[in-house]
């Protein structure tokens, strides 16, 4: 026979287990980091694609443009284009892409600060494993 | 002949460009959405490996599993083995993992309170492209 051992699971509230989809959702697309680097630069002013790939070491031309057609679609980024010569095109952060500037400064601020802390956490890590 | 015009860019300082990278490196782990969900339930306290697939609502034992993995290697969570019968494994946020929860908190709180204006402004941008 069997026996089957009953753990006391303590019960989430309702909204915590909605809350943790809708979290998993948008984190899948603001927690990237190619969109952080873009709300990022952008925190300081508008600015035209070319700019932002000099300004963001190591991102593809494909990268980027996919990046800033999802922040556009999230209402996050605006695209203007100006009927000068030649054409101009920028990109600026919406009143909600803006809001987001200071939760993913405090992010950035946390891996900067621990970045030590985690290399070495891996080295030892990878000492004791291998 | 080919004409170049050079737009003048505003120069990030040094340290910019090394937390950038610093930062995407970190971003990459600590902003997957199953990284945050596992420090979100963690953060009660210490919990076992089934206690965790339950309260994360659509996780896949292998998707935890690895998630745990990483954490652990960077020094963000302990796995700790109690030579009990049954054994018991239990899982805990170490200082440096515990610290995440604040940020975490703060982007999770700002998915949240963002989710109805990211989901129309989708809904709108998908309008007009279609």
């Amino acid at each position: 026979m069997k026996t089957t051992v009953t753990v006391p699971i303590p019960e989430l509230p309702e909204s915590d287990h909605h809350n943790c989809r809708a979290l998993g959702q948008i984190l899948d697309r603001v927690g990237d980091k190619w969109t952080v680097m873009v709300v990022g630069v952008l925190s300081r002013g508008p600015l035209r694609f070319n700019q932002m790939m000099r300004e963001i070491g190591g991102v593809s031309h494909r990268m980027l443009t996919l990046t800033l057609r999802s922040l556009e679609r999230d209402g996050l980024v605006t695209r203007t284009a100006y009927a000068t010569i030649p054409p101009k095109v920028e990109y600026a952060l919406t009143d909600a892409g803006s809001s987001l500037i200071e939760p993913l400064r405090a992010l950035s601020n946390w891996a900067i600060e621990y970045r030590p802390v985690i290399d070495q956490a891996r080295a030892e890590y990878d000492m004791r494993v291998i």
